[in-house]
This record gives C-alpha cells, structure tokens and sequence, in this order.
C-alpha cells in the first residue's frame, strides 16, 4: 500500500439491519460535533451525572454502580466477569448460541470453572434445568445467562430464574447486550445483580461502550475478593470513583462517545421505554409476517422471538450469500447471516433503536421481493 | 435529579492545553461524521488496512502486529502487560512520575513480580542502573519504561537500552502515550519490542483508542506462554484476527473512533513526521521562553524536556488553582495542574497535535500575564 493513496474518508450511506451496529439518529450525530471538553473539566461531570441517571432508568434500577464502560459489548461480559470470578471459582453458563458460548471463554480465562447447561441453539434455556443446577451446586458464585442471543433471535425469560436466584449467595450475571432499549430489561425487579449492554444496538448509539450495573450483593461480593482484579482498565469500583462523587481520575474517558450515548439515551427517555418496547414488538411483527408470507421459516422457537433480531431459514433454491450481498451491493441493506453451524442456513434481519422503523421493513421487503423473483 | 431536565449537550469551546485530550482538525469531526457501516461491511476492510499502515508509519515499524485497541491509553498499558506477563513473571520498572507507576500495578495485578528502578520526578531514569539491573536479573521478562512522563514534563532517551535489552531475552516494553506524534519514537531503530500509545495527545483524535504494536520477540513470547491471556477484550492476537487478513469476527469494532484516528493519521503523514516534530520544538520552545521570562521555573531537568508538555514551578506569591481556574473560565483555555505529591505546585502545558500553534501560545501567555498582574 503506497501511503500516498490513502485518500478522503468515503464510506457507503448503509441500511444497518443486521445484528448491530444500528444506525444512529441524526441528533446524536450532532451531539458528537459538541467541542471536545477533558475529562477532568469541570463541565463534564453533569455530563457523567445526566448519563448516569438516564442508564439507571434504562436499566429500571437504583443500582448506585451503574456507568458506561470504555469499551464495546464484549468488554462489559468482560467487565462482568473479571470483577467478581476469581481462580477456582464456579460458574454455571447457560448456553444456546454463539455469545453465551463465549460467556464461557471469558469466564474460563478468568480462572473460574463453568458448569454447563446447554439447549439447543434457536431454543430458550430450560429454566427447570436451571433451578435444578443452582440446587445442587449451591457453591457456584455465578449464573450467566443471556437474555438475547443475537446469533439465534431467541429470548430467555428472566424473572423466575432471578428470584430463585436472589435466595441463593449466587450472583445472576445477565447479558442484555440485544435487548436493553429494546424490551423490557427489569434490572430490579427481576433480581439481576449484574447486567451488561452495548451502545450500538438498540440504544443506537454507535460502538464504544458498555453500560453495565452492579447492584449491593454483587459489590459486596467484589469486597470480598482475596485477590485483586486482573485488570485496572475495567476494575469497575476504581472506574466509579471517577465517575461518582470522588471524582478521582482513572483513566482518559472517550468523551465523544459519551456524549452520543448521553443523547441516544435522551432520546429514549423522550420516546418512553414502554412506547419503545411496542414499537419494537410491532415493527417486528410486521417483519416477521411478511418474511413468512414470502415462504421464510421463522428459525427461533415461538413464543421465545427477539422483536429486535429475527431468524430466518433460507428457502430452498436461494443462496443466503447471494441475497446479502445484492442486499448490500444494489440496496445499501445490510442484514447478517448465519454464524458458526448456522453458516449459509440463516438470515438475521436487525430491527434496533432509530433503524427500528417501517420504511426500513418495507424497504427491506421490497428489496427481497425483488432479488429473490 | 429529575430526568426530564435533562437538556441539550451543551459545552464550552475549550482551547486543550492540558496533559490531554488535544484539541482535533476540524476534518477529524468531518470524518466522524461519515455514514457509520458495520465492522463487517465489506468496506470496512480497507479503512482498518489504511489504519494499521499509517499507524506504522507513525510508529517507524514494519511489525505486523501493530493496531489500535478499542480502549484509551490506560487500556493500551494493559494490553502491552496482560498479553505478556503471566503469574510468577519478574518485570523491571522504571519509575519517575504518576504514568509509570501505574505500570506497577497493572504487571502486579497479571501477577507480575517488581523489581524497581526509581528516579526523582522531574529526573530522567538512569541508564546505567537500568543497564546494571538487567545484567543482575538476567530472567526479567519486561522491562517497562515510559518514554514521555505526562506527569512530570520528562523524557528518558530509548536507544541505548534498547540496544541493550535486545542482547537479552527481556521485552522492551515502552509507554509513548504523549510522545507519539509529538517526537520521535523509531520502534525498529530503537529495538522496542512492545510500544503504546494513546490517540487524544499527540496524535490529536478523541480519546478512545490505544496504538499498539508488537514486534516478533514480543509475539514469539505470546506464543509461549503457559496459560490463556486473561481477557478476551485486550488479547491482541486474537484482536489482530479481524484487524488482519483473516477478518475473523472479534468484537464490534469503534467504527467512528477509527474514522477519527484515520484522518487524523492522514493529517499526520500530510505535515510530515520530522515537519511535526520540529514544529512541536519549536512552538515549545518559544512557550519555554516566555515562560521563563515570566518568572517561572521549569520543572523538568535541562536536556530531558518534554516538548509536547512543559512543567513550570509556580512563582511565590501565586496559586495554581487560582490560575488555572480564571484561566478556564475567563478565557476558555484548559491546562494542567501538578499530581500527587507535585499538587498545588506546577502548572502542566500541553501543546500537543493540533492545539501545538503559536496562536495558542501567545494567547496563554497574553491571559496568564493578565491573571497574574
């Protein structure tokens, strides 16, 4: 590559329908034209205070350690895990899918020692199965479940297993990284002690980070540690004292970032979560009847559908490739595919935050209409 | 705080002469506006290419590891520590201000031993000790130095021990957060074998990603190890899968962050590196010398001055947080205040990147003379 060459940014003025990123609304584009201010600016801290307080009520929670991380969806599983798994510790992951999958990974190089529960991937987990492992592993110290997995479209209620949960010294780790924005993510109320997201799906803001909340049991828990954290980037208390009333430094935060994910979340306190969450759930249902009148097999189990990341099987005859590719090339759509075993067999079509709209669903039919005669 | 009051983002226009971030071009915003596409889009590929090629020009390298994590400064120290040290491991520090015992607990926090070499702030470290210690301890794994020190307006010369350490089978693992982009840091010239930065000083984008890169002592060294690195955010082999020719999904890249860093890296290769290094001498220079007139003492030993942040004694009579204060509010400049032990006693001048003028200089000098008649 001659360096010479490198010329002008140009980047195509994409559809984003796929798994995430999301598109962002224009409003939060301009709020990424503020001037930059420092992180140790006076001004900035009711930015991190006004941030603060619309993710609490995203998560619907009082949780006082509750912040955005530096860094996109995986580092908040990472945040999660490395704060509270030490070496030798026990964790039972619930498994139906490419991200709780990697739950496992993390975990694991955390030192801990998973116990797995595996269903079938497009099926929810077995919460029976669930209640019947935490009894007879009362010494486990994390339940890892995710609530959206985005490479299946399928959902995993939350509530019941959260309340078993919260009479046990087990720690209810959830990755709502899908879903937070999108449905209901009841951090409280459903007795989850830790919860992480990322700013590009449903929040549509673009990726950088990763809100996550931390509520009493699960600090007590981190108090208690015999070691210390692996990591100071993501020690999550230590990153809170900049963020809160201390006001100490920690590190240089992405301010830019900060200030799109502030406005994204302005928007959704404006549009009201329950508004949001129909509007998710109609929307997608709106998809998910025309895909299936045009002869595609909803692959997740119903009852158990992601409103915002539809599955679907690919008819026979049409190549998944080819559609995605004319889909980007010739529509400026993008849409996912299948991933891991599920390559070639699946299309992922992403209703998230501002993309969430039906001229993108009509768009989108059209298109396929069009490619697939 | 009721959420409804919640307003419009709302920020001072700030001239960043502090420690960091730097102001950016105004064509780093243009570029940050361009229409956001997926980590996976098919045009993604060359924008990450043309990234990691500017990137080594910048950092005078042709290892092929070099990238930017997705996360500040801080996390591009923890990415160099994390993906080398394992439990047990001996590392040498060399310590003379805020930046560089940080390092200290990230290698302890891998479960790194310390073995320091401590020099006063304001000092430069001494070659011949750190020459000594690795000859005394030959089984070091790291050897940690910080090239500029942030907190402190120092440098220490790289060559020698790089020269050095390269006999031996320590790492030579250097912070050039400040200092890239701002002066020379010849990676292959001067034998580093792992060397981070940041991109809100020097480099002028917003804060948000880590510049690394690690030659193939510091990848054969990864190779080996005995255990798993302990994250999977900050394992930057893995990284370099999606970054590289494999284009294997890792996580959901910062695309707007590395919008930013790209046309700020154009910026760069257009001045020219030896254009922008003398250009930050020179425009330091002149700070030095006006500053000096004004009664201040610098801080930082002759011969050993950062030029990208000047460190000055405030003169008796004065007081730093007075002055810093007006300065901020009545003139809209932002600059920097001492750290720790050096609280209450410097002012710290960044001139960094794209806020290196002499319109910023003289404009600082013309508010200080009047703050402090």
């Amino acid at each position: 590559m001659e360096l010479k060459k490198i010329g002008e940014l140009i980047t195509s003025n994409r559809i984003l329908l796929g798994p995430g990123p999301s598109n962002y609304d224009p409003r939060v584009m301009k709020a990424m034209t503020s001037p930059l201010i420092s992180h140790l600016d006076p001004e900035i801290y009711s930015i991190l205070d006004e941030t603060i307080e619309l993710l609490k009520y995203l998560f619907k929670t009082k949780n006082e350690v509750t912040l955005p991380m530096s860094g996109t969806g995986t580092a908040g599983g990472e945040t999660a895990f490395t704060n509270v798994i030490e070496e030798g510790d026990k964790a039972i992951v619930c498994l139906n899918g490419f991200f709780s999958e990697r739950n496992v990974e993390m975990i694991e190089r955390c030192g801990g020692e998973v116990i797995r529960i595996d269903a079938e991937w497009g099926k929810p987990i077995d919460i029976e199965e669930v209640e019947k492992t935490l009894r007879e592993n009362p010494d486990v110290k994390v339940l890892s479940m995710t609530h959206g997995e985005t490479s299946t479209g399928v959902f995993t209620p939350l509530k019941e297993v959260g309340k078993f949960c919260s009479q046990t010294p087990t720690l209810f780790v959830v990755d709502a990284v899908p879903t937070l924005g999108g449905m209901d993510v009841d951090v409280d109320g459903w007795n989850i002690d830790i919860c992480y997201s990322g700013t590009q799906k449903c929040l549509s803001a673009p990726p950088a980070m990763a809100p996550i909340t931390f509520n009493q049991k699960a600090i007590d828990v981190i108090k208690n540690r015999k070691t210390k954290i692996q990591t100071l980037y993501l020690d999550a208390i230590e990153l809170m004292r900049h963020w809160g009333k201390e006001r100490k430094y920690h590190h240089t935060l992405p301010i830019v970032m900060i200030y799109a994910l502030r406005e994204a979340l302005r928007i959704i306190y404006e549009e009201g979560l329950e508004e949001r969450f129909k509007r998710h759930e109609e929307i997608s249902q709106l998809l998910k009847t025309h895909l299936t009148e045009m002869g595609f097999k909803l692959f997740a189990q119903e009852g158990y559908r992601l409103p915002m990341l539809t599955s679907v099987e690919i008819p026979e005859g049409f190549n998944e490739k080819v559609i995605r590719t004319k889909l980007l090339n010739e529509y400026n759509i993008e849409i996912g595919g299948g991933f891991g075993k599920l390559a070639g067999k699946l299309l992922r079509v992403g209703l998230m935050g501002y993309s969430c709209s039906k001229r993108n669903v009509y768009y989108l039919i059209s298109a396929l209409k069009e490619i697939m005669s």
